[in-house]
């Protein structure tokens, strides 16, 4: 990067007026060499997508593409945080530096952090090869996977071995980031209610791995006896619109004792060996489809507020604006409350704005339907 | 609309090649005059968001906008099936017509329905005035924020009086989705674990009303009296980037018995009349909002399906396609799987697809970084 040797001049003066880049030249520079406050206003940076987000990964991103991506997800109260603790203990044992990204349920709104997490944090405050990050699950279309794999590759490129992506698996965008992973757990708990029951059985479908937790409850062997003869079960073809049938292995851990944890971590490795062909390529391409769409869709909204901004009165369209496209095409704020009242349909709102954006109304008037 | 004589002569030759828009012409007389089967063909076509749904939309759309919208979500467990089913019992005891839309948590990988959903259908088999509804939250960014929407506006536009929209809340999508409602009532049970806890904060933010459920269990009101404490503490005014703090009436229901639910009808309408005003416009804007988006992201997502087709090879990038801007832009595909591979960035392969959907490099260059 032709900047990166001006931004060391500027070194120093972190206060002083400096380009956006300048600044994420600055932070990567120190988050490579392994500085943690760095590496963590990086990854604040990307959980809010701003500017400096956007040049720290374009310098960024070409060094990552190395690390392994395990998703952790599973109904509430299954022991998925347990068992990520665990998972760090074990690769820490094997010398792995690892980081983990936590995507915190309670977040859509308020972004607070989840209880435990601070807590483990603290357990690994000290090993410098440890890091744990929890990541709010708000943000328009597309944010949260997106976020997600950036702050992925942000660890990527940093130089982290393995990446864990723990995610509550009831919302359907935290079970796809779970899903862009390398390598996918599912965690469940020996029992488990009827509405959890619905859950799983959406759940399993992503799974690579199954790992029944709490393996000392009774009923814990029975249940991984279930989903091993339930998945056994499973049709050995996709059905129309759906991913292929994984047929994953079915293991027991105790998380809280560390019990069968090395057997996962291996059966983590096999499936990391066995899927370098083509699973391996589409979970590759699914993360960088979602990272591309949502870069795609803020260019989109930018250019949106743009159009807010040189807001014109609502142009008066014909028939009450159903029978025809609006030409000229209104501000987008005044199409939205025209939307709100019920005066014109979103499509219409839509193209409108398309055509306004984009300058080309034959493109859109082709996919209209007619 | 001009098609729908010429569609009521094709009648009866169902089967034969008409237009999208005269079927769906036929669909909505027939959805407009209480025929169910029409109806369920087009909450269908709305769910897999089908050019039928389109054609629909935009007939229905005007016709809608008098219903009113109750959001009903809270943590699994929480009892809100049986809240609604008691909802509906006491809606139609006043003789109102009302429609559910259960936002499926099993469904983004599944499609399948929960588990108690069918069953609670039966109860209402004859009766005409009741129409429950399963939605799969699966479908790309802003669908399914927006499909519910479309859903609630087909349910509206035939006459239903009240549509209730039930969603788990445990994922940001189907959280907005109950918020985008007139009025959003979230349901505790008295006691919940660690993990819910983290969730209800979460979730307590979008609530207008707060149930807790369940009230003939012990400690049912005293959760209600923490949770009533809990949201008088809250702070008067909006922290920077979140909504304004909306301190919910708290009530006490048990959902099995019905106990409480006329009160909570009672609450729900009260909030109704208060909210005409300017939290009812945001939620109506917030409403056309997902919709017109989830319209642009599909037409984006054509275009882009489009360019792939017209697949060309991966233009030579010079330094590897970091330093610049890509000239001329290669397809979509083979951007995407240049990212896959870490060779260039989600930013310079969004733009190259920006520039070539658009042809106007110079509205997505303003919005880069530099």
């Amino acid at each position: 990067m032709a900047g990166s040797r001006d931004s060391k001049a500027a070194e120093g003066s972190k206060e002083a007026e400096g380009s956006v880049v300048q600044q994420a030249d600055l932070l990567c520079e120190a988050a490579l060499t392994g500085e943690r406050r760095a590496l963590a206003r990086l990854l604040t940076a990307v959980e809010n997508r701003t500017p400096l987000a956007e040049a720290a990964l374009r310098r960024l991103y070409p060094r990552a593409g190395h690390a392994q991506l395990i998703g952790v997800t599973g109904p509430p109260g299954a022991g998925k945080s347990t068992l990520v603790a665990a998972l760090i203990a074990e690769l820490r044992r094997a010398g792995r530096p690892v980081a983990v990204v936590a995507v915190d349920p309670s977040s859509p709104i308020t972004g607070g952090a989840v209880l435990g997490d601070r807590v483990r944090m603290q357990a690994y405050a000290a090993d410098a090869d440890v890091f744990i990050r929890s990541m709010a699950s708000r943000g328009h279309a597309g944010g949260l996977s997106s976020a997600t794999s950036a702050a992925a590759a942000v660890f990527d490129a940093v130089g982290f071995d393995v990446v864990l992506i723990e995610t509550v698996g009831t919302g359907q965008s935290e079970v796809e980031v779970a899903a862009a992973a390398d390598t996918t757990i599912v965690v469940e708990a020996p029992e488990m209610g009827d509405e959890i029951q619905a859950i799983k059985a959406g759940l399993l479908e992503v799974a690579d791995i199954v790992v029944v937790n709490k393996g000392d409850r009774p009923g814990a062997h029975r249940t991984a006896g279930q989903l091993h003869a339930m998945l056994a079960d499973a049709p050995r073809d996709a059905r129309p619109g759906r991913p292929a049938p994984k047929h994953p292995d079915v293991l027991v851990t105790t998380a809280a004792t560390g019990e069968g944890v090395a057997e996962l971590l291996a059966a983590i490795d096999r499936h990391r060996s066995a899927a370098r062909g083509s699973d391996g390529e589409s979970a590759r391409l699914k993360r960088a489809e979602a990272q591309v769409w949502a870069v795609l869709v803020d260019r989109l909204h930018a250019r949106v507020r743009a159009l807010e901004g040189d807001e014109a009165e609502l142009a008066a369209l014909p028939d009450g604006g159903w029978a025809a496209a609006p030409a000229p095409a209104p501000a987008a704020g005044a199409l939205l409350r025209s939307v709100a009242a019920h005066e014109i349909d979103p499509y219409t709102a839509a193209d409108a704005i398309l055509d306004r954006l984009v300058g080309d109304a034959s493109g859109s008037g082709s996919a209209r339907v007619r």
